[in-house]
C-alpha cells in the first residue's frame, strides 16, 4: 500500500492516518486500536446500523427545521443516511460491540461514516470536514448519551416483527401437529414415571399453547419498553445546550422514519441512565428460551430410541449420525435449540450485571447490553425458524408404539379405578408389576369388566378428560 | 419421652411412630427423614401455608356441593382450614422447602394437618383416619400436580399487595426528597467524570420515576400471571377421575375465599407443567432488584467521604461504624439492599434452571421454584421498607458542598459554551485544569461575561433544562 | 414483661433497652432492627459461630501474651469462648446473615455475647462493661475487617472434613454398585439414541470416577484457599494501631485452636478486600453440584417407567407416589439433589456478584458471601448423604430388561460390523428398523455368523472394550 | 456462477451440490443449512482449527503404524494437516459454533477439509473420495465423541501460554506502578468512607498480588484439567471397534505433535461425557474476570473527577470524551474491561447450563461449551493486554491531591489516637466534622502534640504499618 493510500485526520488527541477509501474516520480508528476484544463488529447487526442512521436523519431533520442546518448539508446527510438504511456501506461499521465510553465510539463511527458519505455526495474529499463535520453537523444537538440508547431501542423495534413472525409460525407448526396427532392415544408421564393416558395431540397442542402466551406478551412488550426514548436529553437528560423545541421535532421525525410510535420518555434524567427496559425484555426472552429448551428436551425424550428409549415420535433426519454406528440418526435440531437457550440465559446474566453497574447519570456498560440484546433476539428468531423448518413440520408419530406402551402401562389402572374399585385396582397393579402382564389382560382374565364397558372406558374421548364417575351416574 | 407419646401411622411403605401431639402425619414424617436439606421449613412462608388451606377449603366446598363430601366432614375440614388461614398451627408445616416429589410432601403435610385438626374438632383422635382421611377426604378430587401449583400461585397473590405498598412508599420517599432538594444545584456525573449541572432534586426525582415504572408493571403482572390456575386438572391436566363439574366450582370458590380473581387456565395440560409465569415474574423482580442496587450504589457514592469522597448527601447513621476508627459512619442500609438484590438475582437463576428442567407432563423442580419466589418477594419487600424507614427519609443534603463542587467544576464551562464561544471555552477549560482555578473565576477575570448575564446563566432553572441558544434569540 | 426485664445499654448513637437475659447487647439489637431481611440468623451455621469464638480466643491469647490483657480478663474471655466452641449459647447469635456494615454486626454480636458470658463468669452483671468491654477487651487489636473474614475462613475449614467424608462415602456407594452390576450387559446411549453395548457396572463406576476427581481437588483446595488469613491487618491491612508482634502470635494461636494450618496472608492489604478464594471455592462446589445433578438425571432416566420408560434400574421407594395413581413410585431423592444443585449454582452467582462489588480497601458484600458459602457447603453435604443413604445403596438392576433392550437394539450391529461387513450391517440394520425384528434374529436367520462366534462376540468382555479386528488377527 | 462451479457429493441422506472450490464437503454444507445461528464460525478460533488438525494427524500416525493406513494416504493427510497447523485454509471451517450433533459437524468439517486438501496433493479432484475418504480414512478409528472433545482440550492448551503471558505482563505493570507510587501517601477507604492512611504504591502492589494468585493457579490448572483426553474411547468410551493398541499410540503422537503432555484419561467412559474440566476452568476464569472488574472499578473511582470526584490518579486519555462537554476524558479502557468480565461471567453460566444437561454416555451440548471456553479465554487475554498497554503503564499520580485529601481527612485521627487519647481524638474528630477544619490543624491549635512527634507519626513508614503503641514503648 502506498503512502497516498491514507489521509490524515486529527482530533483532540492528535493525528492518525486513515485509509483513504474508508468512510469511517479517526475516532473509529482509535476505537479499533483500543477495543480489540470480541471480534464482533457493529455490522454484525444490520438493524443497529440502520437505527443509527434513522436517529441521525431525525436529528438532521429537526436541526434543519429549526434553522441550524443548511439545506445543502441536510440533503447530503439525508443521502448518506438513506444509503445506510438501504443496507449499503455497513462494512464501514467496524467497531467492536464491546467498547468503553458508553457508546461514544459507535456514535462516532456513525457520525464519521455519514459525514464522509455526505461529503462524497457534495463532491468533496473524504475527511474534508470543513464542509460537513461529523460532530458539528451530523451529531448536532446530540450527545452519545441520548443518540446511542435511542438507536439501540429503535434497532430492537426494527427486528421485533420478525421475531414475532418466527414465533407465530412455530406456534402454528405445533398447533398443526396437535391436530394431526389428535387421535394418537398415549401415556402421559410425570416425574418420568408412567402416569395416565392422554393424546399426542394434546401434548403438541400444549406446546403451542405454552408458546402462545409468550407471543401475546412479546407483542406488546417491545413497543411498551422501547418506544420511549431519551433523544433530546443530551448529556444527562437536562437537555443542556439543546434548543427547547428540538426534542419534540426530532422524536416526531424518528417515529415517522422508523415507522414505530417513538415518543419522548417522561423523565429524561431517569431515561438517560436506566437500563430497566433491557432487563425486562431480556428477562422475557429468557422465559421464551426456557420454554423452547423444555419443549426440545421433551422432543428428544419422546424420540429417544429407536429401540432402547421411548420412541413415540420420529424426528426427521437432518444429517448422518455416526460413521461408527450405522443407521444412527440424532435429534440435532432440538439439541441446537437448547444450546441457543443456554446462550440466551447467559446473555441475560451478562446484561443484568451490566445494568446493575450503572453509576449516577449514566450506565457505561450499555455497549454490552446492546450486544446481548441484539444477539439474544436474533439467536431466538433463528432457532425458532430452524426448529420449525428442519424439525417440527416433519415429525411423525409411531401410533402403534404409543398405543402399545399405553396398553401395557400399569398407569392405565387409574382410568379403571372408579369402575373396578380401589382394592381390585391395587391388586391388579401389583400383580401386573410382578408378572410383567398388562393390566387390561389381567382385568379381562378376571372378567372384572365386560368388553363393551372396557371399550367405552378406553375410548380416547373418555380417557383424556374429566368424566362423571360411575357411582354418580 | 414415654412410649405413649407416639401414635402409629401407616402408608403404602409401612408404619412409623408419629409424635402424639403432632397434627402432621406419617407422610410428613417421611419427608422430614428424606429431605433434611435447607433447614427452611414451609412455615417460614405463612402466605404459602394460608394458600394451601384456601385450596383445600375450595376443594372441600366443591366436593360438598357435588355430593361427594358429607356436611359433617366439610364442617370439620372448614374448621381446620379456618385455623390455618388465621395463622394458627403453622408450626406443623415442617417439611423442607427443598423436596423431591414435585410438592407431594407439601401437599400431604397440608392434608395431614387439616385432617387431624378436623378430627380433633369432630372429637376424634389424631390419626384415626377412618373418620376423615387426609387423602380420601382432604385431598379429594385433587392431585398434588394441580393443588400444589395452585397454592403457590394463590400464596404469591396474597403477598402481592404488601409488595406493591412497600414499593409505593419507597417511591413516595424518593419523590419527597426530590421536592425537598429541588433547589440544590450540583454537578451531574457521567462515567464518574464531571459532566453538566443538575439539581439534587432531579436526581432523587429520577430514582422515584425509575421505580415507578416497576410499580405500574408489577401491579398488573401478578394478577395476569398467577390468577389462571390448573386446579381440577388432577394428575396431568386431563382431569382424569375428577367430576366434570368440579373444576368450575372449585375455582370459583377459591376466587371467593382468596379475594383474588382466580380463574381456570385455558389449557390444563399446558398449565400443569409450565413454569413460565414464575420465570416471568422472577425476571421482573430481578429488574426491580437491579434498579434498587443501582440506586443504592449511587447513594453510597454521593455520601462517600466525608472528606475524601463526594459527600453531597448525608445518610443517617444506623450503627457505630468502627471501634478502631472514631467517628466513622457507614452506609450500612444501602449495602444491605445491594446484597438483597444479589440474592434475588441468584434466586432468579436457581428458578430459571429449575424451570428449564421440566420434563414431559410435569416439572418436578417446582418446590425450589416456590421457595425462590416466596423468598425473593419477601426479601425485596423487607429491603424496600428498610431502605425507606432507615435511610431515605432521613437523608440530608450538603448544599454548600454541592454548590462548591459545581462552581469549581470544569464541566460548568459547557453551560457557558454558547455564550463565550467554543474557542474561549476550550482555552478556559484547559487553563482551569492546569492552574487549579475555577472556570467562573477565570471567566470573571477575563471579563468574558457581565455579571448579570452570568448570574442569569447560572440560575438553576436555566442550567438544568434546554434553553434557546443566544445566537438564535 | 416487666420493666425490670430489660437493662439499658448505650453506644455512640444513644441508648436502647436490651432484654435482661440476653447475652447479646445494644449493637446486636441495632442490627436486629436494621436488618430484618432473610430471617436466617447466624446461629443457622454453628461452624461460623464456633469460628468466631476461635478468632476471639486467639486474639485474647495474643493480647495477654503481649501484656495488653490481664490474666483475669483473659480467663473470663476464654471461658466464654469455650462455651461457644462447645455449642452452647448459639441462640444468642441472632443477627441476620444479610447485613450492611461488612460484618460489623456479626463481629459485635460475637464481642457482646463473649463479653457478657465473661462478665457472668466474673460474677458481674450483664452489660456492666466497665469490668470487661466488648470493644476494648474482646475486640482488642482487631477490626471487623480482619476478624470477620478470618472467622469465615476458619468456619469453612471446620466443615470441610465432613464435606469430604460425605463425598467419599457417596463415591464408595457408586463404586460398590459398579462392582455389583459389573456383569449386567446393556446398551449405552448417546444423544438419547441407542449407541453401543456397555455394562451397568461401567456406568456406575464412571459415576464414582467422575466424583472422585472432585474429591482429590476439594481435598487440597480448602486448605489452599482458606488458611491464609488477614488477622492482624486491622482496618485496611496496614495493621495500623496493632502491635507489630500481634499478628504472628494471634495467627499461631488460631492455628493451634482450630487445628488447621492457618497462616498469615502475604499481602494484608490485598487480603482485606479480596474475595477470590470464595469465588474459586464456590466455583468448585458448583462443579460438584453440576456433576451430581447430571448423575441424578441419569438415574431418573434409567429408572423411568416402569412400563413406558427405560426401566433398567429400580430406585428404592421413599414415599408413596400418588393418591390418584395406585402403585406409582417416584424418584424423589434424585429430584431433590438436582434442586440442591440449582440452589448451589444460584448461590455461586449471588456470591460472584457480591465479590465483583468490592470497592477500594474492602468488600462490603462479604456477609452475603459468607452466607452463600456456608449454605452451599452444607446443602451439598446433606444432599450427598441423602443420595447415598436413601437411594444409591438400595438401587437394584433389572438385568433381564437390560439384556432384552440390548438384544433388540439396532446398535448391536456395530459390534458385528467388523465380522459381517459394512454392507451386510447396513442392510440388516435397515431391515430391522422396518420390520421391528432384532438384528441378532436377522443375522441368525441369514446364517451370517456361526453361533460360536456370535456367542464369542456377544460375551461382555468382548463387547465393552477395544478388540483386535478380525481382518487383522 | 455457472453450473460447472459445483460438484455433487452424497451421503446417507442424499446428494447436494458443493461449490467446486470448497475444501469442505456435503456434511459441512448440511451443517451450514441446519445451523444458521450465532454467525460465529469455527474459523473465529484458529487454535481450535489447529487442534483439530493435530488430532487428525495423531490418529493418522497411529493408523499408519498399525498398518491400517497406507503410506500414501498418510503422507497426503499429513500434508493437509500441516497446512491447517500453519494457519492456512481456516476459512474453510465455516460451521457455526452452535450446532447440534455433539460436534459431529465440526468433526466432519475437519475430516472433509483434510480429505480434499489431501486429495489435491495426491493430484485427485476434490470430492473424489474413492481415493481418500473423509470418514474411512481421515476419521479412521475415531468417533466424534472422542476426537472432538480431545481437539477442544488441545485447542485450549494451545492458547494457554498466551493467556499466562498476558496476565504476567499485567501483573508486572501493576507491580511497576506499585514501586513508582511507593512514596505517595493517601487515605484508604472502606465502605467508600475515609478510613486510615496507606500509600498509592500499596494499593497498586495489592492489585499485582491479587492477580498473581491467579497466575500460579492458572499455570497448573489447564495442564491438570486438559491433558487427560478420551481419544481412543470411540463412541462411548468402551473403545469398540478400535484396535487395542490404537489409543496408546494416538495419544503419544498427539502429545508429541501438540507439545503438551497429553495422556489417556483413566476412565474413558467417564471422560466421554464429563464436562467437569471445563466447568472448573471456566470457574477459574470467572474468578480472574471478577478480580479484573473490581480493579477496574477501583481505577475508575480513583480517577473520578477531575473536580467533583476523588482524582487521586490520572488515566491516560485514549479517545476524545464528548463533543458536547469540552475537555472531558473518560476511563474507557477500564469500562471495557468490566464489560469483558460480565461477558465471561455470562459465558460461565451458559457453559454451566450446558454441562448440567449431559445425559447418559454423552453431553450433546459440548459445542456451546467449546465456544464459551475459547471465547472467554481470548476475551480475557485481549482485555488484559488492552488494560496494560492502553491504561496501566501510563497512569500518573496526583500526589498533591492524595496528600491534601489525607491531611484533611478525619480518618487521620485514628493514627493519632494512641498518642492523644481516645477522648481527645473523639472531640477533635467531632469538632473537625462540624467546623470543616482539618484534624491536624485542630491538634496543632491545641498543642496536643509537639511538631517533632507529629512529623514522626505522619511519616509514611509509620502510618502504613503496625507500630509499637506509645504506652508500651
Amino acid at each position: 500500500m502506498t503512502a497516498t493510500a491514507f489521509r490524515s485526520e486529527h482530533d483532540l488527541l492528535g493525528s492518525l492516518p486513515v485509509p483513504k477509501d474508508a468512510y469511517y474516520g479517526i475516532q473509529t480508528l482509535r476505537a479499533m486500536h483500543n477495543f480489540h476484544l470480541s471480534g464482533v463488529p457493529l455490522s454484525h447487526y444490520p438493524n443497529f446500523v440502520i437505527a443509527l442512521a434513522m436517529v441521525k436523519q431525525a436529528a438532521a431533520d429537526a436541526n434543519k427545521e429549526l434553522g441550524y442546518l443548511s439545506d445543502e448539508k441536510h440533503a447530503a446527510i439525508s443521502h448518506a443516511c438513506k444509503q445506510l438504511m438501504d443496507g449499503k456501506h455497513h462494512d464501514q461499521f467496524i467497531v467492536d460491540m464491546i467498547q468503553g465510553g458508553a457508546g461514544t465510539s459507535t456514535n462516532m463511527n456513525a457520525n464519521e461514516v455519514i459525514a464522509n458519505l455526505a461529503l462524497e455526495s457534495m463532491g468533496k474529499d473524504k475527511g474534508d470536514y470543513q464542509f460537513l463535520h461529523p460532530n458539528n453537523d451530523v451529531n448536532m444537538a446530540q450527545s452519545t448519551n441520548d443518540a446511542y440508547p435511542t438507536a439501540i431501542r429503535v434497532g430492537l423495534l426494527l427486528g421485533h416483527n420478525d421475531l414475532l413472525l418466527s414465533l407465530e409460525r412455530l406456534i402454528g407448526a405445533f398447533a398443526d401437529k396437535g391436530e394431526e396427532f389428535a387421535h394418537v392415544l398415549k401415556m402421559g408421564r410425570t416425574q418420568l414415571q408412567d402416569a395416565v393416558p392422554m393424546t399426542l395431540g394434546q401434548e403438541f397442542k400444549a406446546f403451542a399453547a405454552n408458546l402462545n402466551q409468550d407471543l401475546n406478551r412479546l407483542k406488546s412488550l417491545a413497543e411498551d419498553l422501547f418506544t420511549p426514548v431519551n433523544l433530546g436529553g443530551t448529556a444527562i437528560g437536562t437537555g443542556i445546550n439543546a434548543d427547547p423545541r428540538y426534542q419534540c421535532i426530532a422524536v416526531e421525525r424518528l417515529a415517522a422514519i422508523s415507522g414505530h410510535p417513538i415518543q419522548a420518555a417522561p423523565d429524561l434524567i431517569e431515561a438517560t441512565s436506566d437500563m430497566g427496559s433491557f432487563v425486562a425484555f431480556s428477562g422475557m426472552l429468557k422465559r421464551t428460551a426456557v420454554k423452547l429448551s423444555k419443549i426440545c428436551n421433551d422432543l428428544r425424550l419422546l424420540s429417544s430410541g429407536p429401540r432402547t428409549g421411548i420412541n413415540e415420535i420420529n424426528l426427521p433426519p437432518r444429517q448422518p449420525g455416526s460413521s461408527i454406528m450405522p443407521g444412527k440418526v440424532n435429534p440435532v435440531i432440538p439439541e441446537a435449540v437448547s444450546q441457543v437457550a443456554y446462550e440466551v440465559i447467559g446473555n441475560d446474566l451478562s446484561l443484568t450485571l451490566a445494568a446493575e453497574a450503572g453509576q449516577l447519570q449514566l450506565n457505561v456498560m450499555e455497549p454490552l447490553i446492546a450486544w446481548k440484546m441484539f444477539d439474544s433476539i436474533r439467536l431466538l428468531r433463528r432457532a425458532m425458524d430452524m426448529l420449525r423448518e428442519h424439525c417440527i413440520v416433519d415429525i411423525t408419530a409411531n401410533e402403534e408404539r404409543c398405543r402399545s406402551l399405553m396398553e401395557h402401562s400399569i398407569g392405565l389402572i387409574t382410568a379403571l379405578n372408579p369402575y373396578i374399585g380401589y382394592d381390585n385396582a391395587t391388586r391388579i397393579a401389583k400383580n401386573a408389576l410382578e408378572t410383567g402382564c398388562g393390566v387390561l389382560e389381567l382385568v379381562r382374565k378376571e372378567n372384572l369388566l365386560d368388553e363393551a364397558l372396557l371399550a367405552d372406558i378406553l375410548r380416547p374421548e373418555n380417557m383424556i378428560a374429566p368424566r362423571l364417575e360411575p357411582l354418580k351416574e
